[in-house]
């Protein structure tokens, strides 16, 4: 297992990994929004990856764009790898809707990420951890 | 041939066709920015193209993105499918360097395009075509 960079797990809680990826949440209640991060060390880039794992993250991350499109009926899914500040390569998915607080610009730099409460937190951990049991991808906690 | 979204062609220059995905080059000299639009019709989510064609599109997008890192030296590349404006599905691959004017910052809404000379736009297009001919992906202008 790689050490998750402490800046993604300032940021994130860890909800588990599919086959090849540690799957998180950030902690914005503005948006449903999972990071995935390839457990393999000293990657940066997508293409730093094997071709096998490209095509596994593909995968996973496909998935997760349908499974949280469906899941909280959003309207559109934005998918992006940056790493300007943290290299250890991470893929954000972040689902979106005509009504959140940023549409229609990207979230990053938009607005203060914005708390989940226990409750809500506990419950979008559930739900998540849930739905990705039933993904076929490997889910374990 | 799909058409293309009239605001993608009124941002970019069209520089030809992978096997699957027209490639443009974005009119910002800010940052070498290619964009990658699968030629299937009324597709905007990654998920909704065939298994077939995301394993293309992965392959055409990791290439790009190491192309573009090794010809233009890049520090980081950034990719990005957002379509929050424009729907049709569209994968930004940016080239970023901790000189450029908007790192570590996400480029869009950092700081507004600038143009391209004529000599500039020229030559950029020109090296870019050379060596997507040379990516055995099928590069048609």
């Amino acid at each position: 297992m790689i050490t998750l960079d402490p800046r993604l797990l300032n940021d994130c809680e860890v909800l588990g990994k599919f086959k090849l990826c540690h799957v998180l949440l950030m902690r914005d209640a503005n948006y449903p929004w999972c990071v995935l991060v390839p457990d393999r060390e000293n990657i940066v880039e997508i293409f730093d990856l094997s071709n096998e794992d490209q095509q596994q993250l593909n995968l996973e991350s496909n998935s997760l764009l349908e499974f949280l499109k469906n899941e909280f009926s959003a309207d559109k899914m934005n998918v992006a790898a940056l790493g300007n500040v943290v290299p250890q390569l991470h893929i954000h998915h972040i689902a979106r809707y005509v009504t959140d607080i940023a549409w229609p610009s990207p979230v990053w730099g938009a607005v203060p990420a914005k708390a989940y409460n226990d409750t809500e937190l506990s419950e979008i951990i559930g739900k998540l951890r849930l739905g990705f049991g039933k993904m076929e991808l490997g889910f374990t906690t």
